[in-house]
């Protein structure tokens, strides 16, 4: 199933203290974003991208996609103050369509297998998600002592794309601001509805670049791309 | 205050698919176990390790302490079913001392300045770890569908070492192994007993190596401080 995309480009990446949007931050030579949008560019599938930037910025981007002959960009939408007031807008930008699949400017090592295996869940399930098994104990904490530790084994962390039937995930959004909740992600908007979010197992090189560290991680996955 | 420390080097490594004990894994050119064991070797504070390892490994251990002349390894103890296990028969060997660090040998970035600061805090709360926030968004799933998103924002990450007063350990272990109670990791016995334990903000970069992913990241990791 061919579908439609948004990508998120707006942040303000502080906690990557770049002293710039972290979506210009080059990796191996090309740009974050160029990285990213290239992976949806490059997928015969992916019908247009819906851009989601600063307002201020539009014309950096449209420099880079003439300079990195990205063609699927089809429309930008304004970034909000949260994320998912950035979603909605690129939501309104996009209006139709039958499969979204919306993405993090800043996880450039998504693959197009993976996102073929999305929009085909969102076609069977409504809403599709990947994620990778918690590594990790994790504790409640209150603050200064451990509260409880929580049992690992039922825990995923979760990625994008997070892939939804457009219908699903537009009342999901206005349902959501109607009633002013925030959630950490989309698919928690679906939850909220009662229905039902599919998972399917990820990457754990899908790493999303958030602090300087993950600029590291992400020199070593290239890398080793390049090696394989 | 000095400390003893236990480090855990027993482990199957079946996850890193290395065809050997990751343990021995070459990182920048010297052993995992060595970079781990060089920095607890190179604290002033630290009293001594006990190492717990395969018996059949023994030897090979033996040979790295001479080749990169680690001298405080004062005794080995046989690595168990499961971790606990292991931990359980590292403190039999150890039986005097007053705070215990207790470390996995696969987390070789740590730092002695959090040494340091656990053992102070084990000191004063008898229990504490170091912790990072979680970065990901973590959903409780039933295997196949989303069940819950989780409040995040209460969520740590755990690391090692965990330092504790040795004689609450001792106890916690002592009470779990009655009640065949296994745990995901020390802090959880202590805090099955109703006593406090103290959080401390840890390193994001003190990974633990566990996939090939990994590895990757602790190269990454290893030049950044070389170039620091």
């Amino acid at each position: 199933m061919n579908y439609e995309a948004i990508v998120l480009a707006a942040g303000q990446g502080k906690r990557m203290n770049a002293g710039m949007n972290k979506q210009f931050i080059e990796l191996g030579g090309e740009p974050l974003i160029v990285r990213t949008l290239k992976v949806f560019d490059g997928d015969e599938r992916c019908n247009g991208i819906v851009l989601v930037v600063n307002p201020t910025e539009r014309g950096q981007f449209e420099q880079l996609f003439e300079r990195y002959r990205i063609r699927k960009v089809v429309a930008f939408a304004d970034g909000g103050q949260e994320r998912q007031h950035s979603v909605y807008n690129g939501l309104q930008a996009l209006r139709s369509g039958e499969i979204v699949l919306i993405h993090d400017g800043a996880r450039p090592f998504v693959r197009i297998r993976h996102l073929h295996e999305l929009a085909d869940a969102a076609v069977q399930y409504g809403a599709a998600i990947p994620a990778v098994r918690v590594k990790d104990t994790i504790k409640k904490v209150d603050g200064l002592f451990v509260e409880q530790t929580i049992d690992r084994s039922s825990l995923w962390a979760v990625q994008t794309p997070q892939a939804f039937r457009l219908s699903l995930i537009m009342e999901a959004h206005e349902e959501a601001k109607k009633a002013g909740y925030l959630g950490t992600d989309d698919a928690s908007l679906v939850e909220r509805l009662g229905r039902p979010v599919k998972i399917l197992e990820g990457d754990y090189r899908n790493i999303k670049l958030t602090t300087p560290e993950d600029l590291l991680f992400a020199e070593a996955i290239l890398a080793s791309r390049i090696a394989e």
